[in-house]
């Protein structure tokens, strides 16, 4: 079977917002839609856009329907055959799809979705074609089973229209990329930051990447696997942009370990981390720093050091998405949207991480240690010595 | 059967913790346990401690083992026989453990771990126990499964004793309570919010509930909502205060309305309700606020205006554990917990919320609205008039 339309379903959040919303978060998710397509040489005859759905004309159908599943705000794409909406007709696509996709002894359900006028119910339309395929393919021992059924036949009538479908593809739903402001993503490489990249992403938020260069405390295989990471993020946001910035910071490091306990060598690392951050967002007029902290993951990651950690940056909000996650709950995220690979590489772990990290700093002793150091001549430098690259 | 034993597994996270904080882990968990048992009336003999495991011998095991799954830090549960640790001694518990639980035709795995010296493997106590099930219920016609079985006889030999049981309950992992700091919670009554304090208790903060009764913007039928949601929260914590701080909130919002553009009215409402979390968490020495707000579910939840409504309690850390969750996510978890029936409860929304809030609010203009507002003396006497409840 020839399939020429892509059926898109969205919806779910998008479907009840405010008549103004709903329409713009539609045209942000269409732009995004035509993006992606053109991104992977899918080209295509015609867009027809309706309540909760897009009929994509194509014959590239297979392949759009699985690219578009990245496609934030997407619920679910099907490649399928169109038709007029005769019964007839319907019945008959249903019949040849039915032929390429049941095996013999398989299970199977037809079930209809129809919008418009027709002299006919979704449930005619379902007891037609399940009659018709088990009439014409007697020899296979095919069986109707509702609840539980192997293959599904799918039909959507839509006025004079009809498409015909065996395969739906989930998509991972939320706000279409864009539709809320760009943020700034702490991204070391490993599979939290990720993770939590990829929440805020599926909520609307484009991110930039910041990757914090620790050389000569870490080296080259921890860089060279947060820009693999940041690819494998960019994946899901095609039609923006893939910048990334590289912020020298072995120095800053290094400046901590000279004159400062031990101890508190990763709260002020990330206390400058965070500075540093708040700096490029301002430049890019982000709208929050998201980090992959999780509470109690790390000794530094302590809800009561978050709390210091924060307070380098009061008045900026620092989101972290993946706060509640256990860890095999953002390694199963991290599964779903291939980033738990890449993201699990060998690289070189910081050096400078001391063995017994204070798990509850007192502000005040880091506020003295910081008093020690040049702050905000290192933050100055490490934003203009930064880098920024397109992956 | 009669169960004597519960087998309680933790491990996870717990496990990879330096020594010294497992200890301390383990330490709070075991407490956590006891009062739980105790609050459910269920009395115990002993308790052996190991690692990863307590066994607890009780005559109340299916119950302990049921109860047990609300204790964060848990795996999970198994009632089961205790047993000596001879091979003969294992085989003759679990077969009359499978004459029970085993009906015709049914698919059985056995599984084994063993930890201690004994002359046989894991293997031979699969193997011996599979022979002798099939052997003597030969009648039954069952069949050995290992990659889909539908009961599973579980072995755990350890040293001179073992375990045997069919039957595993989960848990949710995560830390014991009590692990991290306690944090304030900004409680609706609605589903965001009850799924938002879960998932921060799930990482080992305690938690105090705060409630803004809206009235006579809301009535009484939402107050009774989130006090009985606070009591499903509070199933978690046994064994932890169950307080629930209510502050009179109507007031304040009446003095919104009266001087200000009726689109700002939720952002002005939230950032009064952040001011008054603040002082709470202040006097409770929290570490933290925590809201239910996931980025564009509300008009209000804009990236960009929770920005703004962060900036009302800068250096005060908000916390947002669903802030990359769709609804639908939201509302598993809601499910999972047993919270989603009462959270979507019937209960009069806020008659103050006004038909077309501001999506993108300028902080300008928010300071500017606050100018007009006793601001200091609204959060003073709202704290002042807060009464703090047990439920």
């Amino acid at each position: 079977m020839k399939f020429d339309t892509v059926v898109v379903r969205f919806g779910g959040e998008i479907g009840v917002k405010s008549e103004w919303t709903r329409k713009a978060y539609e045209k942000l998710l269409l732009r995004n839609i035509k993006k992606t397509l053109k991104h992977h040489n899918v080209s295509y005859e015609a867009f027809i856009r309706k309540r909760g759905r897009i009929y994509i004309k194509t014959k590239q159908a297979k392949e759009a329907a699985s690219k578009l599943t990245k496609v934030f705000g997407v619920s679910s794409t099907s490649p399928a055959v169109e038709t007029n909406s005769e019964l007839d007709a319907v019945a008959q696509k249903a019949v040849e799809l039915a032929d390429e996709t049941l095996k013999n002894n398989a299970s199977f359900a037809v079930r209809c979705r129809r919008i418009g006028k027709h002299p006919y119910s979704s449930m005619d339309v379902c007891r037609e074609v399940g009659e018709q395929v088990l009439t014409r393919f007697k020899g296979r021992n095919l069986r109707v089973d509702l609840k539980n059924p192997q293959h599904t036949i799918g039909v959507e009538v839509r006025d004079k229209k009809a498409y015909v479908f065996t395969e739906t593809l989930h998509g991972v739903d939320g706000f279409p990329l864009g539709s809320q402001s760009r943020v700034i993503c702490l991204l070391s490489g490993g599979t939290d930051s990720a993770v939590a990249c990829w929440l805020v992403m599926k909520r609307g938020c484009p991110i930039i990447p910041v990757y914090f260069d620790n050389a000569p405390f870490t080296d080259e295989t921890t860089t060279a696997r947060a820009l693999d990471v940041a690819k494998k993020l960019f994946e899901w946001s095609i039609g923006f942009p893939r910048k990334v910035y590289m912020v020298p910071h072995g120095e800053n490091i290094r400046k901590i370990l000279e004159k400062n306990p031990k101890k508190l060598t990763c709260i002020l690392c990330k206390r400058m981390m965070y500075r540093i951050a708040e700096h490029i967002a301002e430049a890019e007029n982000a709208g929050g720093i998201v980090t992959g902290e999780s509470i109690g993951e790390q000794a530094s990651q302590t809800l009561h050091n978050l709390r210091i950690l924060s307070e380098a940056v009061a008045g900026y909000p620092v989101h972290r998405p993946v706060l509640g996650f256990n860890k095999t709950e953002t390694e199963e995220t991290a599964r779903k949207i291939s980033v738990f690979e890449v993201t699990t590489r060998k690289a070189a772990s910081c050096s400078a991480a001391p063995k017994k990290p204070a798990i509850k700093a007192e502000l005040e002793k880091v506020k003295k240690a910081e008093e020690k150091l040049p702050i905000e001549r290192m933050v100055e430098e490490s934003v203009k010595t930064a880098k920024i690259i397109t992956v």
